[in-house]
């Protein structure tokens, strides 16, 4: 059920358009094909220098110690709503060149293009991902033995959004508020820093 | 035309294994009407905080100064095939939050987002997207007059992909060499670092 579609100025595709971060999951487990699908979408990403630096950690409800070793690794804010999704991924980030050892400026960068192919996949299927940046990536790193160069960077719960009916009325709350951004004449320019790009500002007038 | 399409192990959508970065390039520009699309998807994607901290300046073959503005904050090396390409733009991140002037550690990650999320949109419209990590930052912040805490990252190059029997045999070869990626049970992991997901490990037996 998607409750929060985009309200776009110009049109995009639906696996964009339908993509949202919910704060409720229900407790329909994930299929182990979707799973393939969702890491096999990441696999496919552009990577500086085809370096690949993404790496996921992930566990499953079915798995109670593993779920709970990764739940461990996010800040308690996120422990609290994320401990309702089926599954839950850490994204681990290579942080130099295998070939080389040197810095990878991309790194980063690149773990964000995989994951974010992870959730057009995800988009696509029915299945919801709400990523976060509030983790704790020394714990981590103490948990999975993570070596020196990589990182935990990111995590991920993945499922089913929840009916907010069903939420507790501070999580409801946030699934339920209207989506914002930027329009595109407040970062898309042309020239200068901050002058918009004519076929932007020409469709807005 | 699609010359490099992902053979993956596990079926994902057409937008993302269609998706390649080729070092050829059409004339045939692009019009305002997708590009608008395409920054639109970029706007959609997921940000910590919704902080959204892309930028993107943007420039088309029709204004060759601005062009060749754009041109020069490549390396030489991006510059000699990328000039092909009917559109190009550098990716600027906002490195520190808006409402606190804090570091965002998620900054360049969703920079990633938004750019993976403008790439679907054009593979999808059968353009195609060559991603950059090869800039001069320096550059970028002289030419545009580009902010403190902000931050030239990346450039695309936009456009249709040429055929590669038009190309010079150096790109040629480039454009025309078979997609790798290592297999998921290298990448995602269960439990311990390095030890594959059973997801993975269970169908790739």
């Amino acid at each position: 059920m998607n409750i929060k579609k985009a309200v776009t100025d110009y049109p995009i595709q639906h696996a964009l358009a339908d993509r949202w971060s919910p704060y409720g999951f229900e407790e329909r487990a994930v299929t182990e094909a979707d799973l393939c699908s969702l890491f096999e979408a990441a696999r496919w990403a552009a990577s500086s220098y085809n370096e690949q630096p993404w790496n996921y950690i992930v566990a499953t409800k079915d798995n109670s110690k593993e779920f709970d070793q990764l739940l461990s690794c996010l800040v308690e804010a996120n422990q609290a709503w994320a401990k309702a999704a089926p599954v839950l991924a850490l994204g681990v980030v290579s942080l130099r060149f295998a070939k080389n050892h040197k810095d990878n400026r991309a790194a980063v960068h690149d773990l964000g293009l995989a994951s974010g192919n992870l959730v057009v996949e995800a988009t696509s299927r029915g299945l919801a991902v709400h990523q976060m940046i509030g983790i704790l990536p020394d714990k981590a790193r103490e948990v999975y033995q993570i070596p020196e160069h990589f990182e935990a960077w990111t995590a991920m719960a993945i499922g089913y959004n929840a009916d907010p009916a069903t939420m507790p009325a501070a999580l409801k709350e946030r699934d339920l508020a209207p989506r914002q951004r930027r329009p595109l004449g407040d970062f898309v320019f042309a020239g200068q820093w901050k002058h918009a790009s004519p076929f932007v500002s020409k469709r807005d007038t």
